[in-house]
């Protein structure tokens, strides 16, 4: 199996984009990492897009051909996948460049994540996300993905004591890091007050608790390791590609307080590199909702189980903290195009990893994780970076 | 790079499955495909499932841990990733699950490929269909894919004088091949008269040129080749697993009269074998129009251009002609859940490669090949599997 390295990122701005299309988000998310990796289009051998559910926002499945297209890649008829699993799309992206690459069919890969969410009303925009619930068992009877989430906090909060407050901070921290962040689609720094006074959505969360219905696209450039050095001198080596699965629907879970899938993702992928969780120097995870971020870090290892809810309040996630959580603002702060996600993760670590973060550079990066999960535990995919 | 095989083999019945749901349809082919390969769910390390556009046909996405969730591989968490491109969703499925075992990532995988069709209206149903092409240039303006086909044969009967009766023949083999295939959608055999009689669709197209909407599901268990014989004493190789893209709008192709990605991807899938075409003894290839059968076997290199309309009335496609398209009746008379097909054409070549393929068998078979189209060309995938 041949190590696998990331030599070029591109992402675009995330947010409302009114003014352009999603076959312009990709070319654009595109050419940056081409460029960055000082690569000709002519070079690519295949490409992997994450994207949900472009066949209920855009009625256009058959995606991987499209972009293909649209990208100028048909000229080589590269093999274009698309795949899918909901808003860990982007992060399964990522994961099949790296087995495409490590198994030896494919040198130069590009993997990419896009999601165009806007063009629809608030209302079909839900009903599409509810299709990564359980349509028959969840959706169908009402429930919707704050709903969902909101359970889980409740249980949470019951179980481990975990408060309205420490809620909040996860949101105020990462409003905080996406003010840093160019990218992002929110800039504006909160408080806890922000939070605990906007409109309740699921009790007990409130809007500020939810990530936003984003556009955006996000790509990276794979190469095997050992041909890394002829792209860039910043290489960024993935020493773990590891996805797991859970049952799609909430009720059947074990408990309602872990993403069992996380666990088993993130102990695979420690396994893989052989590092201690106290190795990883900065992490993107999936803060869909606050409280997923703080069941993240505890599933992660990152934190006991229960303590991440005081370790956020104590700054312990913040960047100069002990461990920084979601400097790029998270899927909160920075917004959340489903498929393009889990790739956006990939490229906000790279950043770290290169010393490029600028204002938000956590110091001295030198291994990152992303967790990026799909529904409320579904599917988990965790890649751990390194230089 | 490690050799693949596959190991076991399962197929619902394809047709209009009304007491059965999706969720049924994946189960039975995926225990059929661990009995035959004498595994337990328990050693299913990875699964790959092929689907189309189950967003717009069931409202359900995520349909990777769906499939896991319901088919009880939860246990183990396996990654499931549901990968998507169009009607060739089913050969990028096993595609993939080849890369998989391929990279030493996994060692026991399922590709499988499932579509449940017919629980929506046709009108529904073709615009579903129609999400294959360029949503944008193509369907929003009334292109639908009979439509397009239409345009390929009328361009392939201009150009190199294809006739309405060898069309039909396509159809006539195909039903003879389904008449003898226990998992078809139809099992009446047909002549000349039938198809150029039957209702107009797209001129030349008519009813009997075209595949049906169709729910079937089928799998394969893969496993690396140098463990093969631990499963079963009929292992089939897969030698080559080979992908092309193009535009995925027909207006912007080269050619109306050929699918330059099939060209492409069969040159790559023959060269990786370095088998010459006529060694190959046994095609399941992609006629979801009777006209696309004729291009398909000119595109792969078993005819000249031009040659594909007179040898098919000449017989040499039949079983027992010059090389055998289609034995399982193909899409036309096997019927055609877009996910499953590729899937469904792998089964296909593995019941005639291990000789169970009872009334439709080609006598010897050694080496077979599968040719999976998604939407108008935008995606090939060709696979070659040997005894």
């Amino acid at each position: 199996m041949r190590e696998v390295a990331i030599v070029g990122i591109g992402c675009t701005k995330f947010g409302e984009m009114w003014d352009k299309s999603f076959r312009d988000l990709f070319i654009e998310a595109g050419l940056m990492a081409l460029a960055d990796a000082r690569v000709s289009g002519a070079q690519i051998e295949a490409l992997y897009g994450g994207n949900m559910s472009s066949g209920i926002f855009l009625e256009q499945e058959h995606v991987g051909a499209l972009i293909a297209d649209y990208s100028g890649l048909t000229a080589n008829n590269v093999p274009s996948t698309r795949v899918e699993a909901a808003c860990a799309s982007g992060g399964l992206a990522l994961r099949s460049g790296v087995i495409a690459v490590a198994s030896g069919y494919h040198d130069v890969v590009i993997s990419a994540g896009i999601e165009k969410m806007t063009d629809v009303g608030a209302e079909k925009a839900m009903d599409a996300l509810a299709a990564a619930a359980d349509r028959e068992w969840e959706a169908a009877v009402g429930a919707t993905f704050p709903g969902l989430y909101a359970m889980m906090a409740r249980a949470h909060m019951h179980e481990f004591g975990t408060t309205r407050e420490q809620l909040a901070q996860v949101a105020v921290k990462n409003h905080y890091n996406g003010s840093m962040n160019p990218r992002a689609q929110f800039r504006n720094r909160i408080t806890i007050e922000t939070v605990v006074n906007s409109p309740l959505v699921a009790d007990p969360l409130r809007l500020f608790d939810c990530s936003p219905i984003t556009d955006g696209a996000a790509a990276v450039v794979l190469v095997p390791a050992a041909r890394a050095k002829e792209f860039t001198d910043t290489p960024i080596y993935i020493k773990a590609a590891a996805q797991a699965s859970d049952s799609i629907s909430l009720h059947d879970r074990r408990s309602l307080t872990s993403i069992d899938a996380t666990t088993v993702a993130a102990d695979r992928a420690f396994k893989m590199t052989k590092l201690q969780r106290s190795k990883i120097d900065v992490a993107e995870v999936h803060d869909c909702f606050t409280i997923a971020e703080i069941m993240a870090i505890e599933d992660l290892g990152f934190f006991e189980k229960g303590a991440g809810g005081p370790a956020t309040i104590a700054g312990e996630t913040a960047i100069g903290g002990k461990i920084p959580i979601n400097p790029s603002g998270g899927l909160k702060a920075c917004g959340h195009p489903v498929g393009a996600t889990g790739v956006k993760q990939a490229v906000e670590i790279v950043e770290q990893l290169r010393g490029d973060a600028g204002k938000r550079q956590v110091d001295g990066a030198e291994v990152g994780l992303t967790h990026n999960v799909g529904g409320t535990g579904g599917t988990v995919v965790v890649h751990i970076l390194a230089r």
